[in-house]
């Protein structure tokens, strides 16, 4: 982004105000770095922040907004549009309640409303917590359904976790394990590696290197354990590289991590959920970002939970909240160089 | 063990002479600790393993023995069978050759010979080079699965790879994901327990604390990605404790090993091949022991290669076969004690 660009547009969701949330979101808008990089909306109630602020051991001057679409957005500025939806009285610390995760949703709402409306080009959220958000009403699996949803997005998207600079994708996610074979086919194979180009290219990413795991074990050894890595992961693999995307493998899944951990690959793609998930969750996926990639606009969140147990202490590891935030701002820094180049 | 018992006998099989396996058993040897716990008898060539002494920078002093099944072995006092059948001359370091595949074959065998006739009570051999031995004339899969067949064991039997005291087992390995729901009994899930809870128990591990991985992704969200959890897997942990074995699960894969990492397991069942072997490659498997159990006889090896690499610096880590011959000596100590006790 050169100067004379205006800064990304930004809405800061507060999420589950029972847990460390208010205060990842004071703290964050505590850092001169952040709040210099974009112009940010806060959307949360004032009083659920100011505890934040308090338990992180910073202080807020966040200006209100009147109107939430007629605010002069502008960076090194942030100000909060006041839901007034979560009395801290009616709120205890550390617990799931429906008042907390109405209110949740109310700001994720509102943030999603205001991107479809293109008041802002990105969002970021503090954890949620899925027990509230239940208690709360709602009845989506999860909150990034909930956005493809609410977004009314119909096309192609996928969720990314990313740690210690990989990304991960999955081909096939909430299912038996005896459904995946049948799913793996050439086209989905080829459908979430343009997802995985595309999100990793707009985060900065020139030219992403992508590992595509097998789906058997040691890649089906020469079809002794399967044919599928012969007959459809590796030629999706070769036509991948025909759209000149650097992609390799089919690799044995229980060495592709250790090759993308060695910086070999920006991201890896996996066949099925526990394939990838196990192997992030032990890299240290608490330390990681969630990114939901392909919809009309880029939404990032740390993957850590709402740590009820630590709630109140200012302790908490702020580092995914500001890289969730960085990677939301490339991406939609991107996205606008790309719509002007059109 | 107390005093009034003899050492536990166990033969010392020297692995491929082309890699660091003669330089790891010559610097075992070395250490009075473990010469002091077995009494040793070394299957090898004399020649190779003053190569691997030279390598190591260790100096051996290993007395000759002319037949041995008549070897009088002692603790303290290793003796070496010295197989003759590596000429240093012919070997080159760091590559893989028939006449290293070959001798290494006869070295295992001669081991495994002794076994079967009781003349030894235990196996640690330090690595095998697979494509030397495919060289050398071996047909088998794997050097287990030869020992199973060459000793003419065709009881129930188990691979178990050891990292960092999580032991690992599985139900199902080399066979394609689409095959492996379809495999997931009860009776299998039942008897790998029984595999597991004998060999930690022989392993010193009393009422071992067994986790067994669920089959689909979040144990299949009650039922709704997949109902094998339910049906099939948790009746099994069911069963399994009603024989009072120390076995809980089914926990989802993505966090099982977390919860082994944090020491609340001893050991983990997977259901196929990957679930693990994902896990304890990033773990660090290469630090690792593969044991194998329920055999006549309990056979233990570092995990690791023949580090055709770094050959010749004495500068292999000497921990993992350390480990697997304290493994193999405890397992040895307790069939003896079984035994008396029947």
């Amino acid at each position: 982004m050169n100067d004379a660009t205006p800064p990304v547009r930004l809405a800061l969701v507060v999420g589950d105000p029972a847990g460390i949330s208010p205060e990842l979101a004071a703290r964050l808008l505590a850092e001169p770095e952040t709040v210099g990089r974009a112009a940010i909306l806060v959307i949360g109630d004032r009083r659920v922040l100011e505890r934040g602020a308090e338990a992180g051991g910073v202080t807020l001057d966040l200006p209100g907004v009147e109107d939430p679409r007629s605010a002069a957005l502008e960076a090194g500025r942030p100000q909060l549009f006041d839901m007034a939806n979560a009395d801290p009285a009616g709120i205890l610390p550390g617990q799931a309640s429906a008042a907390g995760g109405r209110a949740t949703l109310e700001n994720f709402t509102l943030g999603l409303d205001l991107a479809r409306e293109g008041v802002v080009e990105a969002i970021v959220f503090t954890p949620f917590n899925k027990q509230a958000l239940r208690l709360g009403g709602s009845t989506h699996e999860d909150e990034l359904r909930y956005a493809a949803d609410h977004l009314g997005y119909r096309g192609q998207h996928a969720e990314f976790n990313v740690v210690d600079d990989i990304w991960n994708a999955r081909v096939t996610s909430h299912v038996p394990i005896s459904a995946v074979a049948g799913l793996i086919t050439e086209e989905r194979i080829l459908d979430n590696l343009a997802l995985t180009v595309e999100a990793l290219t707009e985060a900065g990413i020139e030219r992403p290197r992508i590992a595509v795991a097998a789906l058997n074990p040691h890649a089906g050894d020469g079809g002794n354990f399967g044919r599928e890595d012969i007959d459809v992961v590796a030629p999706a693999v070769e036509k991948a590289r025909q759209r000149q995307w650097a992609v390799e493998g089919p690799y044995p899944s229980d060495t592709v991590y250790l090759r993308a951990r060695d910086g070999k690959h920006d991201a890896v793609l996996t066949m099925y959920h526990d394939q990838g998930q196990i192997a992030i969750k032990l890299i240290g996926f608490d330390r990681g970002v969630t990114v939901l990639g392909g919809l009309p606009v880029p939404i990032c969140t740390p993957a850590h939970g709402t740590a009820y147990d630590i709630v109140g202490q200012g302790s908490a590891n702020l580092e995914p909240t500001r890289r969730a935030f960085k990677i939301a701002c490339r991406m939609a820094e991107s996205r606008r160089g790309k719509a002007a180049a059109e």
